[in-house]
C-alpha cells in the first residue's frame, strides 16, 4: 500500500488533536507517524500524519476530517513535490575508545550529528528522509541502539505552494485532478 | 507554570495512540507538543508530551499513564539532563537576489540548512532546542514567513541512562525523590 503524507492545520487544543486522531482509530487507520506542532499563528497547530492507504481510503478519510469544525484545512501531499523530514535522537553504546571513534566517522559521513557523548555512549542526531536515516541507523545498530526517539515525518510543499493556498472545498475537487 | 516533558512507550497502533491523547484531554491538560515515532522495536511506539504544568499535576497524569494497559512505560525527563530537539521546516519569502543572499548568510551562520528554493521562496530545515530556533524564526520573519512546519519536541536523557532503565513501578517512586 501507498504512503500518504496529510498535512492538517486545526485550533490549538488538547481537545482537537484528540478529536482527530479518534477519527483514524475509528476508522480503522493506520498511523505510521504523528507529528504535531504551533504555526506561525499560535492558535493553530498543524499535524502531519503519514498512513498507509489506497486512494479511495485516502479520498475519504480527508473528506471525513474536513467536516470537522476545529479542523481548518487538509492537504494530501504529493511526494514528488513535497519536501519530508524526519528528526532522530538515537543512543548508541560506544564503550571503547575504537569504536567511538567509528561512530564518529560514520556520523560525520552521514552529516549527522553528535549531540551527547560520555564514557559509554554517544547520541546522535539524524534529520533525514527515508533512506539515508536507515542506511545510518543499520550501521549504528552494530554497535547496539540503547534508544530512539524520532519525530515522525513532517513536509511542506516545494516552491510557493503553501497549506494555506487552497481551501478546504477546493481542495476536495483538487483530489480527483492532482493529488491521488 | 513549568514545562514539563514526558516520554511514553506505547503498543504500536492509532487506537493506543487515541487513548493516550484522550487521557490528556478529558483531564483538561494543554499539550504544547507531541511527537510519536517508532522506536527499535516496531511494535512499541514512543510519544513525546511536552506540556504546561505543577509538579502535582505532572505526577497526576503521569501515573493515570501508567494505568493504561497499552502503556509500557512513562518517564519524566528532567531538563538539566536531557537533550531536547525539534525539527522546524519554514519557507520563507525571497522573490529578490538580494534577499536570497541574505538569508542564505543568516541560514549559514544558524547552521541551518536550505532545502528547497525557487524564484520566489527559499525552505528552511532547523533543528534546535528552543532559543536558537526562535532566534532564527524571529530573523526569518522580518522576510515573510509563508508556512511552517514543526515536529515537536523529542528528548533523549544524558548519557547512559535510557528510558529501559526503570518500570512503571520503580518510577512511580522516583518521581517524589529525583524528578519532580
Amino acid at each position: 500500500m501507498k504512503h500518504n503524507t496529510l498535512s492538517i492545520l486545526v485550533e490549538n487544543s488538547a481537545g482537537v488533536l484528540s478529536q482527530v486522531i479518534r477519527l483514524f482509530s475509528r476508522k480503522g487507520y493506520n498511523i505510521d507517524s504523528l507529528a504535531v506542532g504551533e504555526t506561525h499563528d499560535p492558535t493553530i497547530s498543524r499535524i502531519t500524519v503519514v498512513l498507509q492507504g489506497d486512494a479511495p481510503a485516502i479520498r475519504q478519510i480527508s473528506s471525513q476530517l474536513h467536516k470537522l469544525i476545529p479542523v481548518h484545512s487538509v492537504k494530501v501531499l504529493a511526494p514528488d513535490d513535497s519536501i519530508e523530514r524526519e528528526l532522530i535522537l538515537v543512543k548508541v553504546k560506544a564503550d571503547s575508545r575504537s569504536v567511538r571513534d567509528e561512530i564518529i566517522q560514520l556520523v560525520g559521513v552521514f552529516r549527522a550529528n553528535i549531540i551527547d557523548i560520555d564514557l559509554y555512549t554517544i547520541t546522535v542526531s539524524i534529520v533525514g528522509a527515508g533512506d539515508k536515516s536507515r542506511a545510518l541507523l543499520n550501521l549504528l545498530d552494530e554497535f547496539g541502539i540503547l534508544e530512539i526517539a524520532r519525530t515522525g515525518m513532517i513536509a511542506l510543499e516545494r516552491g510557493a505552494t503553501t497549506i494555506y493556498d487552497r481551501n478546504k472545498i477546493e481542495e476536495e475537487y483538487d483530489y480527483g485532478k492532482h493529488v491521488l
